[in-house]
């Protein structure tokens, strides 16, 4: 269902009783760009800790819009067994909601725009059409200023584009050359007084000849006047003037402030679903989600947090454990592709306005929502096959998903494959790993000359002048210092004597980097409280040797026939914390 | 006549040759926003010098985007007495030459965006089939590139996305995983081979995958095959593999190397518009077009210049005088009915798809563009009923006008009318002008009570904690500074002391501001070579006395009948400066 201002108004309840009906959500966004900093390769370095990868992209991603937002609900029928979908597309724009609102300014990347183009994205709909929304703060602010305004009315104090006059603070003084306009005004107001007409439309005119009008009127007429300015769809302002008396008078300013309270609730706007979303506790899914995730929390609720633990504090996600050896590939359609053939199974769907998978429209956020819950159905059902005896549906709720909660993928890192929003994050020995500085004239090809002697390495630039070089044994690394002692064009640290610089400079700079748990849980009631889950997949690890994966057939809590599983990341450390009780060892 | 990407290269010899046939050019630019920095009238204080408000606008504006430019020609009919319009309305967009061309970021304002899509703007024909350009820098780098890979390519050393296997470097290294898949590659390769047909088209796949395909069939297949990226219009990529001698596959490398010319001459694409314009010599009309004057040049050719001087330099514009009496509101709409209006005389026209003024399009730049020139006429010949006889024709050559070229009006400047681009700037008296510092606190109401012993004040606020306070009589500023001598919260200096002040403190950072005729013309082959004439009207000069003007009925120099015009700003200084000598005084 596709979700613009015009109908949003009247699809609201629908969304609403979706979502509190379903048994998980997917989401999905479209953004107007990636990166207003380095392109996205250069963006995301693979050798990125969770903390460097949070920071860039809060940087250089958050002045994007979101303007597409695809949510899809998903509830499964027991008695025909299959999955019922309710897919929405929303399309989302900061129409101001005044003019004293703010004036949101975003980017726009020529390539993302482009490629949406190339997918027959309708910027029209986003632009004329798309729903406003508010952050808590926003909302706060112009709560505030309606109360005050409506308190301002009571005391009879009006506004400029809302006076009945009641008090005349003298005549108005009016410039020479608008003398013959205001008079030509004033005749126009003693006519409708004499005449039967009720309400008198004047000419649009400049701001400033309706504030001479307001002046002029206040003065000349202070009783059994209505003035209002009104505003044209073509945004061309001209005033009203009635004729009213006291009790009309009163009923017109009460209908004005309930139509402003409406207008209110119009300006929150989309925010509201995310309310919502969040409220009711919901499973939700992605794809790729960081970014999504980033977006959505900057955009509805308030401006992201500097540290990235304050970042996992505001949110709590869900992870789900793709075998890799099944899924080489993180594009979304790719995904969809492979999670229809053997061993996995396409679910049973059906939906309303129904999106045929046949017919693509991938780039779409509400068909990619869609199709991200198809693939985690398949997903979590897979799963189910490994039971004793296997089962074919597994639920939402199953306890086998949930060791994938709350893990969001870090894309393109090579070693440390999700963000752990609910505990600390892996901590991969990077003792392979050099940090090398060098003249910006150098290329690939130069750091590949300067360790030929150490075969296969592999290469993520930092910048011009500095980048990461992976040796394949880490008994290299200290040949490797030696060799480059009494180097003086360039220059070389261990992985871990960078981080322990960057550390110092950190310090220096007198902030600190906070640890888990330092000051425990700190959910904000100004914070979302979303369940999210990640569909995760990493092609990067095939070639690293990851390939086993262990699902222990140990009974579930609630006797449910549901196995554990152990995600066995046995070559990584953990700092000491809470969160690793689930870690175990499985000799890989 | 609507151009966009589809239609551009088939109207390009219409564009060029109307502008050739043309007297005079209309142009109008549509933004992406405004101002990215304080709101609008927050950066047009009403005190600004030219320089500070060109700074302030090249600061605050030219991160968004002109993605529409109105172009309107007018050629004069003696014939038939009447002007022949051609208007066209470009949509333009910085679409991607390739992957590594510059990928534009632009910024977008809600409110802007919003009164566009108010007034049915068509943002589908800027995003997905805008018009692409260059500026001149990017130009030169892009056929750079392409005469570089050209010369490799006689070298015979191919680029990744277009290999025709020649050398062969040994065979490439394939993952366990991506085996089968190049194995199958291989396969097929091998049948194409033996079977009738000439071209295979491979299934889309990753970028790391068409590498490995690359490295395999160079290696496997050295001879006789053309190997080829190919992307669909969905973006997707697919390798095709063509069976060719040698012969055919200089051929192909031939034909490549010619599409790659002709993509990168569409690559220039509006540009070419915009040095069509300024290579024509002829006087291009705007209203209010210091923005879009700013932005085409930032947009087309070159960033602008850090200094106004250099700004100056890179332009030439022209000024057109309209008696302030008669027109007291700048907005384009009010400007035509006003012109519509005795003593003015709408013009007779005839063109091709002529907009019909009756059914507006305001805001729409080929419709806007198309208003301005009308306007321009009816001025131009208004300017013709002055002269002994009258004439009801004056061509836009006509000596009557020029008096007005190449100034460029300051909106919403109280005492400065125009940026002078062909000399220096008028510096009005501001003796009457107090600067206040003061707390943040304070609002305009605090300082209207601070003089309100000095009658009607005028308030221009600069920020937070400061503000331009105009008295309504010079000898009182004196009285002002004695008062506020020992005043605590607050600090008055003179409208002198402060631009000393400033002056003093560009010093301090080692910038020195350059006065005209410092360096004489300095006319760079890389600028534009622009004749701008501005359709000006500047309402605050009714309030401030300026009524008067005068022509002088003087025989033109050559001989036609038409008089000189005197601008008569006898209560403004020069510089000393050959720019003053069309100034006379007539007794204001």
């Amino acid at each position: 269902m596709e979700v613009t201002r015009k109908n949003y108004k009247d699809c609201l309840n629908t969304v609403y009783s979706a979502i509190e009906e379903a048994d998980f959500l997917a989401i999905d966004g479209e953004f107007s760009g990636i990166s207003d900093g380095p392109n996205v390769s250069a963006l995301t370095n693979g050798l990125d800790t969770p903390e460097e990868r949070y920071t860039k992209l809060k940087k250089h991603s958050m002045d994007f819009l979101l303007f597409q937002f695809g949510l899809c609900t998903f509830k499964y029928d027991q008695a025909q067994s299959k999955y019922i979908t309710k897919p929405f597309n929303f399309y989302i724009f900061p129409k101001p909601f005044n003019r004293t609102s703010p004036d949101i300014k975003f980017i726009c990347q020529s390539s993302s725009i482009d490629f949406l183009a190339s997918q027959g994205f309708d910027f029209n709909k986003v632009f004329c059409h798309g729903i406003p929304y508010l952050n808590q703060e926003e909302e706060a602010q112009l709560r505030e200023q309606t109360e005050e305004r409506r308190n301002q009315h009571a005391n009879g104090v009006g506004t400029p584009s809302f006076i009945s006059p009641s008090s005349s603070k003298g005549p108005a003084h009016v410039p020479e050359e608008h003398k013959d306009f205001i008079n030509r005004v004033i005749e126009k107001v003693e006519a409708l007084f004499t005449n039967a007409e009720k309400t008198l439309d004047l000419e649009p005119c400049t701001g400033f000849q309706r504030k001479l009008i307001y002046q002029t009127l206040n003065w000349k007429f202070p009783k059994g006047l209505h003035v209002e300015t009104v505003e044209t769809e073509k945004k061309e302002r001209y005033i009203q003037v009635s004729k009213v008396d006291e009790e009309e008078r009163k009923r017109r300013e009460q209908q004005k402030l309930e139509r402003e309270q409406e207008e209110l609730n119009d300006a929150v706007g989309f925010s509201r679903v995310i309310h919502a979303i969040s409220k009711s506790g919901k499973l939700v899914v992605g794809h790729n989600m960081l970014l999504d995730v980033m977006h959505t929390i900057h955009q509805f609720y308030c401006p992201l947090p500097e540290d990235l633990q304050d970042f996992k504090e505001v949110t709590m996600f869900h992870f789900i454990f793709v075998l890799q050896e099944l899924i080489t590939n993180t594009s979304l359609a790719e995904l969809e592709k492979q999670l229809k053939e053997s061993p996995f199974k396409s679910p049973q769907v059906e939906g309303f306005p129904s999106y045929d998978t046949a017919q693509e429209q991938l780039h779409e956020a509400g068909y990619d929502a869609y199709i991200t819950g198809l693939c985690f159905i398949s997903m979590a059902n897979y799963l189910g096959s490994f039971l004793t005896p296997p089962k074919a549906y597994i639920s939402a709720r199953s306890k086998l998903i949930e060791p994938f909660f709350n893990k969001l993928f870090l894309m393109r890192i090579i070693d440390i494959p999700y963000l752990n929003i609910t505990g600390p994050d892996l901590q991969p020995k990077r003792d392979h790993v050099l940090y090398v500085t060098f003249p910006k004239e150098w290329k690939t090809s130069d750091l590949y000359q300067l360790f030929s002697a150490f075969g296969n390495i592999q290469v993520s630039w930092i910048d011009d002048t500095s980048a990461f070089v992976s040796l394949s044994q880490t008994d290299q690394v200290q040949i490797a210092m030696n060799t480059s002692r009494y180097a003086e064009s360039y220059r070389i640290q261990t992985y871990a004597e960078y981080i322990q610089g960057k550390q110092q400079e950190k310090e220096k700079l007198g902030q600190t980097t906070k640890t888990w748990g330092e000051d425990g849980w700190r959910i904000f009631c100004r914070y979302p409280q979303f369940l999210f889950i990640l569909l995760y997949v990493w092609p990067n690890f095939c070639s690293r040797g990851l390939r086993k994966r262990s699902i222990s057939p140990v009974q579930g809590e609630q006797g449910s026939g549901e196995p554990l599983i152990t995600d066995g990341w046995s070559h990584y450390s953990y700092p000491d914390s809470t969160g690793s009780k689930k870690m175990k060892t499985d000799g890989w």
